[in-house]
């Protein structure tokens, strides 16, 4: 059972489409892993029977050579903020605990269409607006790796579930990290997408101008996979946008060879802990022993970009939330009431001010990339702290808020629109997986796909299971 | 010499290709109609013995069988927020009187490779955040129709100018409706371009997301030349858009057969001077007579439009003057004063509301302009007020603020992106124009010019001159 839960999304499809592995057995196995790290709290809602009843429909089609696509038969979670037709999605709120969407998100509809089944909503930080996942309505999501810690979020449910093995892939959403930052701190690989490349319609908002739908897996490989089949033009999302979609899967073998890998100066390996700081940089040997060149880059006004994240952060989801707040105040944990309502004091100039400065941001970040392929950093400074923590120490003794400190790498693609990838590239003395990130141009997910891919050839740090589910 | 002047922009740039007609007779008589009407305030600068030097040029030019371009040695004016190299652009303000720009805007530069010569630069509301061109530096400007009246705004200069021939053409600059007002109340044609059709590189902003350059001159054939030289993709400016040029002068005998020309429920026709409405009525009798269909349509949330517009013109003129209001306050008249201290107390969730209410009044136009091939209202609800008013009655006894009131119209093309344009259609009892608007789907002014130079064959408001200059 566990032998079958351990093969990547990648094999398992293949081996589904081969008809050596059945379907049914790969839902129920997957069932049992989420029943047996319920007290994980990463799941919401589990679509037991449901997932039972495609799963066996999988197998009788694929037995009569129907194979509805490349994900034919694979058990794939989705966060709690993407609809699903009569379900309930709740956001991670319980605001929503009765809003039952009619139809299924983009997404939903594309990962069907390509043979996957849905085995449950994933937990997240509530209104995915914080990055540990710490959910006062259904329970804080411990990291499987250490579960007196938290697992990163705002998708703490997805990243626990593809690391506990309780799903072969799942999606996140990521507005200002909240893809890369559980990826990152439970050991699996995430990617961002270039905002407007996947739909968000059928997607709970958080701030519109950032937010978008990532896939997280086991490798960068099942990224790909998933990635291909969530990536186009979608008319319904007025965010989306038409640009072509790539073979990203085939694309992945074309390795790092000849790869500029871009640091930027006084910030890519800057204020981490020094777990962090070693793997980064042992990260950027094994690039460089892949044929990658590392160059240095400069983005001159980086430095504002946290505050203008927060900024944005602010003033996007407290307008999406002006009714409910007056509403129903009380059926929102306290932590994001008072974002929130923080947000709502922000002044129109100054969320403005911060837009100019993505503008700026952007075009610097740009210019960068005309010398880099790809620009490296962490996807966080630090490992995954105790459960509830709201400061971070990255310097001993110096308490830092944690939402900013979070968020000092993820801001920048967030703010810019670009795509970016978090790879797991080590662990700390604890045993606390450490991820890194690279960031890519416009369109050019490929790029970081099949970079992280190469990685994985001569890195391990994606095999390891978790002690939660690995009996260590 | 007058009859010289009373020839259009097409004639003349036909005549000059023909060497028929000597740019140097022609920007000399320019430059005395100038002098002729200072009275009106409508220049700040006039670029005399430049503007002399370059025509005689380019008669030398034309003469030696080199024509630049179909603008080859026309006269034209810019209105004073558009760049020339090392002159002066004041843009309205006191804040800007030493201010000399190093190189051309990039309308202009594109004007001067199509042949057109500069013959200064028109007055305007300070900022172009006004509708009335109530200039408090550089003197109120005068409706040539009755000196004792407004031209309207902010392009009220470029307005002028265009009437009494002292120029050929101008540009103006449209965001909430600076270039359909001041057409309208002087009986000109003005054409607001799809946003990002015309580069704003070079250009002082307003209010970023509305704002665009847009032609000015006494028909619909004369703006069709000058925005065919205007027209085109801008890498220089973040939001320049990518799309084909279409050839609008050759489309323009295309006519008006067949177009369904929609009548919004409870908007086009509502809420209108008496003299307003009768001609925008015989404007749409005009238009069937020429085989064009109206049609009803409905666009359901249209009711919020002039306090979005509001909204958006108080927030972003705000964020770009922060600076400026802060060190010299007393370079601002007081009216752009207070309203730019006003835009520094909206909130950002205010802004973001007003922004959402856009994409939805989008959808909901885009949808009205699938039964629909242009729509039709007035430009305004009323004609040219008294100098120096803030009210106006619309209806008699019932003042309503100016700016609101002016914008009842001019705000749905400009909160959606989307193109329109002002053709006179009739004067009041004291004679006074009547501005008609026409508002199309995005990148289709090709339409709206073939529609109002349709018209414009049927009716002959365009060819009146104003009283200042006919001697009448």
């Amino acid at each position: 059972m566990s032998e079958l839960l351990d093969r990547t999304l990648t094999e398992s499809a293949r081996l589904v489409a081969a008809r050596e592995l059945s379907p049914v057995e790969l839902v129920d196995a997957t069932l049992e892993r989420i029943a047996a790290i319920e007290g994980t709290n990463a799941y919401i809602s589990v679509a037991g029977e449901q997932a039972r009843e495609v799963a066996r429909a999988s197998e009788t089609m694929i037995n009569a050579g129907h194979r509805l696509g490349p994900l034919h038969g694979i058990p794939i979670a989705l966060k709690d903020n993407i609809d699903v037709a009569g379900e309930v999605t709740t956001a991670g709120s319980k605001v929503l605990a009765d809003h039952r969407p009619a139809a299924d998100a983009a997404v939903v509809r594309r990962l069907r269409a390509a043979g996957a089944i849905i085995v449950g909503k994933t937990n997240m930080h509530e209104f995915a607006w914080g990055g540990t996942s710490a959910n006062p309505h259904y329970g804080f999501v411990t990291n499987p790796w250490d579960t007196t810690r938290m697992p990163g979020g705002s998708s703490g449910g997805s990243g626990v579930a593809v690391a506990t093995r309780a799903c072969a892939g799942a999606l996140g959403t990521d507005t200002g990290g909240s893809v890369r930052l559980p990826s990152a701190l439970n050991g699996v690989t995430g990617l961002r997408p270039t905002i407007g490349r996947v739909s968000n319609a059928g997607v709970v908002p958080l701030a519109w101008s950032m937010d978008t739908v990532g896939p997280m897996a086991r490798t960068a490989a099942d990224c790909a996979l998933l990635f291909g089949a969530l990536a186009g033009f979608d008319p319904d999302d007025a965010g989306s946008v038409e640009h072509p979609v790539a073979d990203y899967v085939g694309e992945l073998d074309r390795g790092a060879d000849g790869l500029r890998v871009g640091i930027i100066e006084g910030y890519s390996l800057h204020h981490l802990q020094p777990a962090v700081d070693k793997a980064v940089r042992d990260a950027l040997g094994v690039l460089a022993s892949l044929g990658a060149h590392p160059v240095d880059v400069a983005i001159a006004d980086i430095e504002g970009n946290i505050s203008a994240q927060l900024t944005v952060e602010a003033a996007e989801p407290s307008t999406y939330h002006q009714r409910w707040l007056r509403e129903r105040p009380d059926d929102y944990g306290e932590d994001v009431r008072l974002l929130l309502e923080a947000g709502e004091l922000l002044l129109a100039t100054q969320y403005l001010q911060a837009q100019r400065y993505r503008a700026l941001l952007r075009r610097q970040t740009l210019a960068a990339l005309a010398h880099a392929d790809v620009l490296l950093c962490p996807t966080l400074p630090f490992t995954a702290t105790p459960l509830g923590e709201v400061t971070v120490e990255i310097d001993p003794g110096v308490p830092e808020d944690m939402l900013s400190a979070i968020m000092q790498f993820t801001g920048l693609p967030s703010l810019t629109g670009l795509p970016a990838i978090s790879v797991p590239c080590g662990f700390d003395p604890d045993g606390l997986p450490v991820g890194l990130q690279l960031i890519g141009r416009p369109f050019e997910e490929a790029t970081l796909l099949r970079a992280a891919a190469a990685f994985q050839t001569r890195t391990a740090f994606h095999e390891q299971v978790p002690p939660l589910v690995s009996g260590g």
